[in-house]
């Protein structure tokens, strides 16, 4: 039999190992099962039991639903199931030292998407109080020579307050995560650009101006960014 | 002593596990090393012994890296890094019968805020080709008592081809997943509305018409969601 023809025949073998296996056990179970935050989960021996798995492989599928937050252990009633984090394990693997090249990019253009989307958002809930804090991080910012680090420090800050003042924490922690991937991009590049619009002419356009010229200057500012991608 | 005294000196120990520790202490030293993708690491008994904890602990510890697809293990090579699925993880907790209420809120929005925000990548990578897909899945859309199951796959199936026209398949992927818990919550109301601006009145937009226009009628076809939020 030729070579190819066993390959086409057999394949290879899953290259699961058996905590994969049993973590998606578990995880089909819950759901199937309509387990939901606060109910009591099965032993790790009753469920090693019913798996026909050694305790050793259980506890290393339940370590792993630990992490993503979707189990805890109780005092007395044992393990339960949690409401999870739903960012946590996300920002575990967000360094871009180990993330691929087309990855970083999407990352990249993920931000820039949703720096030009929340403009409704953010119309919708601003408050003044907000905007003259957003203004004060925005006037701190030219002071002169005083370097790249306070430069980063004080762009996180600004686009960082505008995604608090959406109210939405998931899309602020997230923006959050991704910005030292969005650094990271840029440092690749030798000259940095700015664009026409600063961060204070976006606190005036805020102030006074309606959602469709906030989107317009927020992309005339990302303009450096946007002219990057291909 | 008074139990308050009691407990403002002791205080509550962590509810870190041994593998919560072990977990933070392998990726912190991952980082400071500067480990790169490909690169091999030190046994499961090496890491035991270093820590100066059990090889149960390490294993379960590094299980938990192993789903994030942060490490493999290879043939002859051991345990390499490798390079993690940025979503895989996120993936796995995104049941909305498990996600807190506030959380699934900003879910909503989050992808809200996505769809508003592409339109300028979208411009930029648009093909006549994948138009006329996209033209060919919004006129397949109103034939006609084919249900709601229908409706919400060809709902999903629409959107999901805009994203894949923005060539970014992290944002594709991440619409993808989000797109369950957007249905949930719209199906927690009981009458479905439906916007001015239809499918195929995208597409019409998308072939003749400027970014800002299909900004607009995104907005106008969103707007019943947009009228949901507080």
């Amino acid at each position: 039999m030729a070579k190819t023809d066993l390959m086409k025949d057999l394949g290879p073998i899953s290259q699961r190992t058996m905590a994969d296996v049993v973590e998606k056990e578990l995880r089909d179970y819950l759901k199937k099962k309509l387990f939901k935050p606060g109910d009591a989960l099965p032993s790790e021996l009753e469920l090693a039991d019913a798996l026909g798995v050694s305790r050793n492989v259980v506890r290393e599928a339940l370590s792993r639903l630990r992490m993503l937050g979707m189990i805890e252990t109780k005092k007395r009633r044992g393990m339960i199931l949690s409401t999870p984090d739903i960012l946590g394990s996300f920002e575990r693997v967000l360094d871009p030292l180990i993330i691929d090249d087309s990855t970083l990019q999407d990352i990249f253009e993920l931000r820039l998407t949703l720096e030009m989307g929340l403009a409704d958002i953010l119309y919708l809930r601003k408050k003044k109080k907000d905007i003259a804090e957003l203004e004060a991080i925005a006037k701190s910012q030219d002071p002169g020579g005083k370097g790249q680090a306070f430069r980063i420090n004080n762009e996180i800050a600004f686009h960082g307050k505008i995604y608090q003042m959406t109210g939405n924490e998931t899309l602020m922690r997230f923006q959050n995560m991704l910005l030292p991937i969005f650094g990271y991009v840029i440092s690749l590049e030798k000259v940095p650009q700015i664009g026409k619009v600063s961060h204070v002419d976006l606190v005036n356009i805020l102030k006074d101006g309606s959602k469709e010229e906030f989107r317009q200057g927020m992309h005339e500012h990302l303009k450096p960014h946007f002219n990057r991608l291909k």
